[in-house]
Order: structure tokens, then sequence, then C-alpha cells
């Protein structure tokens, strides 16, 4: 087999076997097929497309090219979850602990933020003391007692994705469905994960901007699940605005607690309860929606769910005082609103723009390995929908630099659309792909 | 200016400006733009095409990166030839000379075989002696007093496309039309061509297979031509069957010396007229291509054609009495004819097949630089469209090896197709582009 023949044959439109597939993400992994081999190769399945079970056999490879995870020592069903990534993202901090405070253990591993799009590793670790750095022992044994644990990758995951994602990065190749949806089914089933809810996020704060894809990207997702013995359910979920209030680590994370306390932005609460159900249903907790729903909405009403993420927190080395007083989280020296410069209904309050303001406040990473602020950040007090007076507070930006703070309301001014005539609020969810 | 972001442009099927074109051929010639960044971009060239804009511009790209000839210090008219391969072309040896012989001096850099399709320097080398690496200063002086130059590279021309075909290669970017046509040209315009003839091959010997694409590729270095202000045509001509009789590199430049003895297979002896009478006619010898035909037939008849072969021979170092003498060119130890099994009509004799025995025989190369053996080779002695009877000879096969030669003829066996009923002869040209 010789890879620049698998290259032909996918430039030609044909179906690549699971062997070719495999020799493929093998010698990528190994080294023996060379960079300018892969580019060529994900350029063409960019342009050509991939089955469902091509894109499942990459999945499959992917996973196989490093260690993986084996919970069912630990727990009867791995449920996880995973969002495609948006601004305000938050839900994970809310959902981990809801669910298993409904019973059904929760051992996930999460990510840092790149660009505009946060990170829950990076949420969490405003909480001072936090470890996400467990190994693979400490991760089981917590999720056996505890039935709760959120940490990054202990182990050499799907390496192919990782390689690959690089290059991809550098050679155009991003955007191509069934490259994407091989990634992060390949993170997923490798950390063990035997039921998986999607969170695919859609607008023009997300990756996928338009309903089309997003669903395409849940429906190759789903197959994937299908064809691999995983079972997955793909939400179809809004990113043209922030989801909830607050945007910026540690304010996201004091957002979270609120909720769990059961208060919380109603966008943001809804959207928890709308993840967590699924979760539950698909990790056979409860047979259906409506009874998931409840028992979810008990878990934040009786703060057991609360109690959850304080024996997270506990478990994993935080101060467990900052969940108890959540105003201990870091805060920026420089707190100042943004108001609205005219009357009229909001039209958009653009995701992207915000996210990426509060890259530029600090909160984020341009690139990989930049430091970040936990502190600063931005408050969305408005919704798409909402009438605002000329004079009201539209943002509350937090900030520890003064050239920065007024860089960003000058940007987070330019980043609303008006309208004179009422506008209908934006659905939080779009549909469910299964 | 960002590699990537002109990858991306090409891969959204978006025309990219003189200045991208420009940008990416430079980094990729001093290496500040890897490998996997342009063999992502070839692939979305192949699949996505290029404007003939964009294909002139990546020519002239090409022809910068590198060293360029000027002859117009030793030619009016800087007139070449290109043939896209195949098997039994052997027509430079011929048409050089008869051009040169009629008053239109041809200077000209060629190259050598690889795969199942012969290269000239290969040929010319089977007269001992010949050498193919004149130097600049003696190429123009060469063809400024004896109006006849046949050698190999001497300067550093588009080594842009030679990195780039040599990345193509292991990629499967090579069928890219704009990709073939910048590559034959950025060589041409770089070794000084004001007007050029390409002799574009198509059917089961060549690189085109059909008609369609043999016209198409033609059509763009026309087009080429025409926007970078060289004067070009292109003749479609047939690479279903081998040109002539003679494959192997001895054997053919015996072919090519009776050809310009007034000799030489008919077939042969008319292609050579029709691509000399388009050099003519292109190198303002002549008006049209009536006239331009009788004068190369005139120095065919009278010798003169000729004269300049041994002239170019002499001239660079070879021993002319090879020419005078060609049965004196190398020949091999063994040779044995292989016999009609059967009565009938050829339907066809294909070329690639011969071509793959010829190498298999020694008198070709399977990868750059292997050795090649100038002596053996293969006759073929028919044509598509001729009656035979069993027993009478199809091919004879010139080796140097028992266990070679056992194996090319069972091999050329089934080279041939039969047909009960007649069969019309291949034409020869299909069509002009101009």
């Amino acid at each position: 087999m010789r890879a620049v023949d698998i290259i032909i044959k996918k430039r030609e439109r044909q179906e690549l076997s699971r062997e070719e597939i495999d020799f493929f993400v093998e010698g990528f992994t190994d080294g023996t097929i060379p960079d300018y081999q892969a580019s060529a190769w994900a350029m063409a399945v960019l342009l050509n497309g991939m089955s469902d079970r091509e894109t499942t056999d990459l999945t499959l490879a992917m996973v196989r090219s490093g260690e993986t995870l084996d919970l069912s020592s630990a727990v009867e069903i791995a449920i996880d979850k995973h969002s495609t990534g948006g601004v305000g993202d938050k839900t994970t901090l809310v959902v981990g602990p809801v669910v298993a405070a409904c019973g059904l253990p929760v051992g996930k591993m999460s990510g840092r933020g790149l660009g505009f799009s946060g990170g829950t590793l990076d949420k969490m670790e405003s909480i001072p003391g936090y470890r996400t750095d467990l190994s693979e022992e400490e991760f089981l044994s917590q999720l056996k007692t505890y039935k709760i644990v959120l940490t990054g990758q202990s182990k050499d995951l799907a390496p192919a994705d990782g390689k690959m994602y690089a290059l991809r990065d550098v050679t155009g190749t991003v955007p191509s469905m069934p490259l994407i949806a091989s990634s992060v089914m390949s993170k997923k089933i490798a950390a063990g994960a035997h039921a998986i809810v999607l969170d695919v996020k859609l607008g023009e704060g997300a990756f996928m901007t338009n309903l089309d894809d997003a669903r395409q990207l849940a429906e190759i997702m789903v197959a994937i699940g299908k064809l691999s013995g995983r079972r997955v359910v793909g939400l179809l979920s809004d990113m043209n605005q922030p989801l909830g209030v607050a945007v910026g680590n540690a304010m996201e994370t004091r957002e979270a607690i609120e909720t769990l306390q059961g208060g919380g932005p109603e966008d943001f609460r809804e959207h928890c309860l709308v993840v967590a159900s699924h979760m539950l249903v698909l990790g056979n907790r409860v047979p259906d929606l409506d009874e998931a729903r409840k028992m979810a909405e008990r878990a934040l009403a009786d703060g057991s769910g609360l109690e959850y993420f304080r024996t997270l927190v506990r478990e994993q080395g935080g101060d467990v005082s900052y969940v108890d007083h959540p105003e201990k989280l870091p805060t920026a020296s420089l707190v100042e609103q943004v108001l609205a410069p005219r009357s009229g209904w909001l039209k958009a309050v653009r995701a992207r723009e915000v996210g990426e303001t509060s890259v530029e406040l600090g909160a984020g990473r341009a690139r990989k390995g930049d430091p970040i602020d936990h502190a600063v950040g931005i408050m969305v007090l408005h919704k798409v929908g909402d009438r605002v007076e000329a004079g009201e507070a539209l943002f509350t930006v937090h900030a520890n630099d003064a050239a920065r703070l007024a860089q960003a309301k000058k940007r987070l001014e330019e980043t609303v659309e008006w309208s004179d005539m009422i506008c209908d609020p934006l659905p939080l969810f779009y549909g469910v792909v299964d």
C-alpha cells in the first residue's frame, strides 16, 4: 500500500477502505507518511468528502493511534458531553454536577480555550488550587467514589488527531465536516465515552454559522456513534449571541455557581436543563426527557447539584471557600459600563465580537499557550429582542488595563445591531439529531 | 500575505491575484512556504482549477524562480518544440536538423526519459561522444555558427517547477491541467523560446488519454502563450500505438537517421513533416503550411537535413562515423521475433504496454537516475489497421538478457488486439489548436 495511491483514490472521489484509512493514520502518526502527503489528502477529503463509513473508520483509527481510557471499572455507562465551542458557554460546570447529583456519574475531560471560544479548564482554574492534571488512577478513583471528575487529558489520547489538527490549521483544511466530526468523536471515544450528548453550536459566534452545516455535522457525528456502537445525540443550539450573561473565566464560574444555587440567567439555566436532560436519558438514568428535566430541575432547586460541584472542587484540590463565597473569585480592577447610544430593540448582539473583545481584554488566547487573565471579561446585559432605552447599560466591561478597557468599550458599542421595530428573541435550540 | 490564506482562497474557488501567486511561488522556491502547504495548495488547484490568467501568472512566476536563457543574440526568433511524451517519439532528432536546414535556427534543450516515455537526450547519447552538457556560451556560439543545438539544461531553469513536480509526484497532484501546462511552458519560456510548437500526445500511451483532455491542455498552453507574448500552436497527435517502428534508444536514433536519409517509416516521416511545417510557419520562415511542407520535404530529399544532423553530432563531440554508418550504433546480443498467433486485422497495438516492455528490457528508467541500455528495444512491425497472417512477425525484440527477452516476448503477445473484420488505421493527428 502506498500513501500516494490513497491520496489519488480520494482525489478521484472513491471510497477508501478501512485498511487504507488505517494505513494512512498509522503512517501519519509514526511519521512514515510525511506532512506533505497528509495535507494533500486532507484537502482532497475537504473538497471531495467522505462517507459515514469512512469517517467512522477514520475516527476509530485515530482512537487506536494512542492510549485509551476504560471507564467500565468505575461506571456502568460512561456519559460525556461535548460543545463545539462558543462564547459564554459554561454549561459543563453546571450539567456535570447536576447529572451526577441525579445519580449518573460524570467523568469528563475538557480542554482549554482558543481564540474567541472559551475553555472549561480555564474557567475551573479561576478557583485557586483546582487541579486539571489528574492521573488515570486519580480519575478512576474519584469517579468511582465521588461520581464527578472534570480534568484535562491525562493520557496521550488520539495523538493522530492532535497532529492532524495542527497540520490542518496551517493548510486551510480545517472546515471539513468529516475531519471535524472524526476529530471530536475520536477524542470522546478515546476518553472512554459510551454515550455522548453533542452540543453543536450554530451562528455567527460558532464554527458552524448556519443551520444546514450544523445539522450536517451533527448527523455525521450521530452516524459515527451508530457505526461505532456509541449512543450519540446532537443538539443544535444557538450561538449568534453569547450564552448567559458572563463572558470571562472567573465571571463565568461565578455565573455557573449562581445557576447551581437555583439562580443564574434564564437562557443559560434553560440550556443547562436541556443538555442535562438528554444526558440523563442517554445514560439510561430515566426513560424520557420529561422525567429527566424534572430530576435536573430538582438538582438545581435542592442544592444537590451545587453540593456535587463543591465535592468536585474539593477533591481536585480547589479552595471550596470560593464556591461558598464566589465573590472571592478574581475580580478586575477597572469596571465600566457601555451605555446604549439610542433607544430601540436589539436585533443582534454578535457573539463572535464579544468573544474576540474578551480575548483582547486578556480573558482568552490568541494562540495556544498564551497566558490568560482569569479576572477580566464582559457582562452581556441584554439579549436579542430586548427593548433598551438610550443610556441604559448594554455591557459591563471588567479590565485590568485602561487602554484595553477603552478599546473594548469602543468595540462593544459596535457589536450590537438596533431595530426600530419589535424583534423576536433568538431560540435557544434549533433541533435535535438522533 | 499568508500562505494559508492563499490556500483557502483557492479552496473556495476564488481567483488568485498575480501578487498572491508570486508570493506563493517565491516562498515555495526559497523554502519559507513548506511542502505541506504547497501540496495542499496543489490539491486545491487540481480539484478547483485555475483561470488562464492565473495559469499564466504561475508560469511566469516559475520562470522568474531561476535563471533564464536569452537567445536574441544568436537568433531572430527562438523556435522550440515540445512533445508531452510518448513511445517511439524520436521526432526532435529529425525536425531539429530539418528546420535548421530550412534556414530557421533551432537551439533546443531536451530531457531524459522516465517510465514508459522515452527521452531525446538518451537517444542522442547512443552516439559515442555526444555531449548533452553544453555551457551557455557553447550553446549560444554553436547556435550562432551552426544553427543547430540539442543539449540538456545548462542552467537552473525554473527551479520552482522542478521542486513542485517532485512534490506533486508523491502527493497525487500530477494530473492538473493548469499545473501541467505551467510546468511545460515555464521550462520553454525560461529556455528562451519565442515560438513553440507543442506536440500534445493523446491515447493510451500518452499522459492525456482522450481528445477532450488533450485539447484542453493544448488550449491552456496556447492561452499562456497569448497572455505571455509567445507564439504557440498545439498539435493533437496520436499515441495509442507507438510512433514509427523503433522503440529503444539506438534503434530510434537509427530510424531517425534513415528518415533524414529520405526513408524511415511512413507514419513517422509524416509526423515529422507536419511538426516541422508548423515550426517553419510559427518561426516566420514561410507564410503558410503548404510552402513549409514543400521546404521540409526538400530538406529530407536533398540530404540537407541529414547534413545538419551530422553537424550537430560533430559539434557536440559525437562520432560522426555513427551517423554515416548507423549499423555501428550499439546492437543487442539477442534478437527474436514475436509471431502472430492468428490471422486477422490489428485493432490495437498498445503504446503504453510496448513502452513499459522496453523499460523492462532496460531501454528506459523506472526511476530517475537509473542506468539504461542504449542497445535494447522493440521493433513494432505492424500498425493498427494492418492485415496480419498467422506466423508473420509482429515485433522484433532486441535484448541483452535471456530472461528479460522471454518476459518481453510474452508481454508483447498480449499487447495487440485482433479483429476479424477490417479495421481503420489510426489518424496521426486529431487537430490543431492555435
